[in-house]
């Protein structure tokens, strides 16, 4: 652990939000024995892990100059795993996947270290892919096209002659047919501020660069023309930071509310390992996926055993494609997962805070160009809230009546993808659900308009000359399900009225109706969607145990209605390259390193199936592969169709959008009875039975006039 | 108002949770004048008013002998009101409805009071109908069933001879097309206790007892044979409550969280009105909906004016079909606001807290079937929660850093509807959205399982020899809108591709999507329902005003997609009885007084339709009226499928479902800039721009290991 004072000597400004470490080309390998220590085999790396591979690495290349695109854990493979976990296999080797760049140009290779053996195990070059773009190659995008004489002039042509006015959000390139993977390409999206803290997003500008941001060079500008007239900037300013707000802010009108923990958090931590309640998980984190959730298992208070729940959740890929079909926005269809890496763009909360009450950090690893380790303060944010009423029952004849707090664990992060913000907030409840829930916030992708134009169909003017296109945002949750045991099964359930006709004995008054079960077998018939009609829900069962009384294997049940259909037409480029958002649901056998649905490589990908080395959840789904009673893994698909309003400009409220997993028929009983109530009435048990904290001061109002 | 002392002296007994004021036979009608006073128009009626309304009406039917079903507020005509309101006419007269049987049998009148002029102004005989099962009509079934000697009868023959172990909980009839409109009916599902607070749904009993419960007189004792034979009580015990859980509760596990206001709420109370941030509403309450929010209106910070948002809110049906054909199970389909009142059954929460932080309560007034006021103290809880963040962005250039937290103001109530609890929360946001959120939690109905059957498939083996069986809740929110102004239109939006073609001209690259908007022009076309894969939503539009900025009309969206269709087969009772649970959206134009979309009289009811006295929403549907730019109101259906888990039992984790109504080009622009941020990095304005209380402590563990 770096000391506070070791850190300002640090770099802690080339990379916003990153405190970055230096290059530590004179570590001593021989000090290798500490690395393996009593490390938990899922812990990202550690920074001097970091520094030995790129070292190991160099040293390999060596001629070879390298760009460093990630380092970052290589996960022992499950089944190695699993038997450390259960004491009957050895401690895996720590071992680190780095992906690298020949500096200067976009040849692609995936090296795999052995960091317990100190050695390059594997160095295999990947064609025809480009991997993420990292902060550090987003920042370059800016940089160059302020001073391209071709930007410049195409600036100078709308009056902007200042060119530290125009600000350019770099993005991948979505598609453009006009390079391949001989570039590794950005699209620039271009903006103005009058004034160094002015909202850009306000005076959108009306060309893009194309660059090759490993050469440094500005491909194209594509100056969009409207009856070959340039649209001028919108330069009327919306703003929202404090600046321009000023005496705006009402501060009496919101008395504070104050939310602690006398006796501190509910929760201790083993390292990396999380107890709260009768749940205990690993919390991990990489550049790509940022949080991920292992081993997550819970005590059952009535087998008195701990039961697995999941191996390993994860948010793994997410696409939001824009719906304006003029160019240039087609290209606008972000995955910022894989494109950009959710790690990478984690907020450091360490400036304050975005939870209330006693927060506990933990602290993102990351790695930079140079093969730097980086870290970012306060990524992750664990906390608990109250959760309102876990149940409540009140005896009518005599008014007795008993009521127990529910409590959430929330473990989250928050992004910026450039001008969105996405907040991950996985949260555990007491009666044993899971639930992922992402809140949308930030800025509004924005377009000028022409004054021969509208917004209307595709996207709203949501101020005067500002188009905010409609965008759709479909996150991948990654579900490596472990239902008290490593072979699981898909059951799809239905509601559905009974089949026998009204009046007739099977159904005499017509009110029949239940739950119709349906077995996916094979991971073709489970490519599935959501249906409206029926509520339709899929339990993960395990079939190997049958619950006692309801004699139906025990399982958890993914439910699931925010789910909108892509709304690309097949034979579009967005539908092909995201694939993985045509279903609601997929699921594949588990295949170690299989994670990414829309492929390890999503920049410049163009959704060809089969990719040798890019393959995508749809592939692996068309190997039509048993899934029943064998270890699965789930890809669930959920999100939000955005039609902007003008209530989402200058910056948007937050818009929340979940999934949830649940136990269905997995304990015997409801299994958070061990929670004290926090009120039962006189007429019970007089023991002090009280939640601590459960009971509030009421102040009362009678407004009742006699 | 009450005071403390006097209500000791009172009869507290005799409904539990309620607090039952003497018989005022010795009223002073000269009192009068008071009633005059300056009583907002939608409040309750006062302790007083019931009192004289009750005397009014037994002198107006003297020498008939009455019970009084109801005594509530009869709200001004809307135009009335409006015209008070806006200060354009005269205060309206205090009124209240009525609704009596004459003692002992089931012929029912409509009286209106005038409680300005003391005089009755309507007596209105109603035929065929069966009014609202009060708690002290349910009372009635426990007690003469266990006298009954049918009932002990068939008690004996399944080895049950102690009668004070045998509990019946007393519902509306459902159907029975025994007896007809001259009983007033009941059925009764029976269980047994082991002792005083054993779950009794852990014992269900085989038969179900009917009673006219105005003649006191037990009708039939139906008892369910499975080959001919009885069923043996299930005696295994499942307890939830204190007694029995003795030790099992983990005191340690869970530490407080403190929730406090030190410088009190951020809302003012003006009697029934309140002011919260930019909101303004009255509170208001009553026997059958319970909690009713009108003139509900928003102070908008750009146009610097108030702008009205809704006439009035609430709940006003619900119904729970159960999905077992077998009898008698096909009568249990539960209307639990309209067969036994929301209001009549709303919890008093005088005992302890159901919501933490700084709660202020309001009472609920009903009345006893003497005539008698009563109140349930503390009825309604009014609180603010945290809710997260409201906006957030960091600039990725800088990591400048804006964000501020939002809040929410709660105004719920939870009701006891025999085995079930449901919470009801409407919740304000400081964005401009309105969200219902309605919890569910209590007990499940449960039916004891012959040997030779199986729980499936409609229903589950929640524990051995115990079946709940599958039932869904669709509530019906009922909103009067007043998007700015009177005259509002429905406008149905469908998320859809292009139709261009991919490749064409129009749609080069297949992305194209827009929001097909669909004009609803007669209360037929907007009998509407969800469509998941359109991701349908219906906005409310004020076609009289055009947004600056988007020159589209002015509008709130209703987001509801959480509506099971009813699994009832066209033609069975349900479907005809829940009419109004067959479409997500009704839209009807208003009339005074068509409030309710099962009818004003559910129970019994058999859904006939165009019945004289008793409308349904789908009659009103039927009218096919225009609903373009006039006065309308909207029925809104949600809810949920539950098919029982046995972590259901034996009391269930609360469920939430819930739907949303929020600004979709109503304002300008983000309608909380106006809210302090929480957090601003140091690079922004040093101004002390925070939210109080808006930051928190954070608690940091450096996981970084160099």
């Amino acid at each position: 652990m770096a000391a506070p004072d070791a850190r300002r000597e640090l770099d802690t400004t080339s990379i916003p939000g990153y405190v970055i470490f230096p290059e530590q080309n004179d570590i001593d390998l021989r000090a290798g024995p500490k690395l393996r220590s009593q490390t938990h085999p899922l812990d990202q790396l550690s920074l001097k892990e970091i520094a030995v591979t790129a070292k190991l690495i160099r040293e390999y290349a060596n001629p070879q100059q390298l760009k460093f695109n990630c380092i970052s854990l290589r996960e022992p493979k499950k089944n190695e795993y699993a038997a450390f976990r259960s004491r009957t296999g050895p401690r895996p080797d720590r071992r680190a996947l780095a992906i690298v760049l020949e500096q200067g140009a976009s040849s692609v290779a995936e090296v795999v270290v052995n960091l317990t053996q100190l050695l390059v195990e594997d160095w295999k070059p990947v064609s025809d892919v480009a991997p993420t773009l990292t902060l550090e190659d987003l920042d370059i995008m800016e940089r160059i096209a302020r001073t391209d004489p071709r930007v410049i002039e195409v600036c100078a042509e709308i009056g902007i002659t200042d060119m530290s006015k125009v600000y350019i959000d770099a993005w991948a390139i979505g598609v453009d047919h006009r390079w391949g993977f001989e570039r590794r390409l950005q699209q620039g999206l271009a903006y103005y501020r009058t004034s160094e803290f002015d909202n850009q997003y306000a005076h959108p500008l009306d060309f893009s660069v194309i660059a090759d941001t490993e050469a440094e060079e500005v491909l194209s500008v594509d100056v969009r023309r409207v009856n070959g007239e340039r649209t001028q900037v919108p330069l009327v300013e919306h703003n929202y930071l404090p600046e321009f707000i000023a005496d705006g802010y009402q501060h009496h009108r919101l008395k504070p509310i104050e939310i602690t923990q006398p006796e501190g958090v509910s929760f201790q931590m083993n390292g990396n390992e999380i107890h709260w309640a009768n749940y205990k998980m690993h919390i991990g984190f990489n550049y790509r996926e940022g949080i991920v959730l292992s081993d997550v298992r819970i005590q059952d208070p009535y087998e008195n055993r701990e039961r697995t729940l999941f191996n390993r959740i994860s948010v793994v890929e997410m696409v939001v494609p824009y719906g304006n079909p003029d160019p240039p926005h087609h290209k606008k269809h972000a995955f910022d997962v894989g494109e950009y890496g959710t790690g990478l763009m984690t907020n450091s909360l360490k400036l304050g805070c975005d939870c209330k009450g006693a927060i506990h950090y933990l602290d993102g690893i990351v790695s930079t160009s140079k093969g730097q380790a980086a870290i970012i303060p306060n990524a992750i944010c664990i906390h608990e809230e109250d959760n309102g009423i876990l149940y409540k029952h009140t005896d009518f004849r005599d008014a007795n009546v008993i009521s127990a707090r529910d409590r959430k664990l929330i473990i989250s992060q928050i992004i910026t993808a450039a001008n969105y913000e996405y907040g991950f907030y996985h949260i555990f409840t007491l009666d044993g659900t899971y639930k992922l829930e992402i809140k949308l916030t930030g800025m509004l992708n924005t377009y000028c308009l022409h004054p021969s134009e509208t917004a209307a169909p595709y996207g709203t003017e949501v101020a005067p000359g500002i188009d905010a296109h409609n965008h759709q945002h479909i996150f991948s949750l990654r579900i490596d399900p472990e239902i008290d045991g490593p072979d699981n099964s898909i059951v799809q359930s239905d509601a559905v009225p009974s089949e026998a006709p009204v009046g007739s004995p099977g159904n005499l008054y017509g009110n029949g109706f239940y739950c119709k079960k349906t077995l996916l077998r094979t991971s073709k018939e489970a490519a599935v969607d959501y249906c409206h009609e029926t509520q339709r829900a899929w339990d993960i069962i395990n079939p190997n145990k049958i619950h006692e009384s309801c004699k139906k294997p025990i399982g958890y049940k993914m439910i699931n209605s925010s789910c909108p259909p892509l709304l690309a037409k097949p034979g579009s480029i967005v539908h092909k390259r995201a694939a993985f958002a045509r279903k609601t649901l997929w699921v594949v056998p588990y295949k170690d390193y299989e994670l990414f649905p829309a492929g390890d490589y999503v920049c410049q990908s163009n959704g060809e199936e089969n990719h040798p080395h890019n393959g995508t959840v749809l592939d692996w789904s068309n190997r039509d592969e048993p899934i029943e009673n064998t270890d699965i893994v789930c890809y669930l698909q959920f999100g939000l169709t955005h039609f902007p309003r003008c209530e989402d400009f200058p910056i948007m409220p937050a818009e929340p959008v979940g999934v949830m997993i649940r136990a269905s028929n997995f304990f015997q009983k409801n299994p958070a009875l061990w929670v004290p109530p926090s009120q039962i009435s006189k007429d019970l048990s007089s023991r002090n039975a009280f939640m601590p904290g459960g009971c509030c001061e009421g102040k009362k109002a009678v407004t009742a006039r006699l």
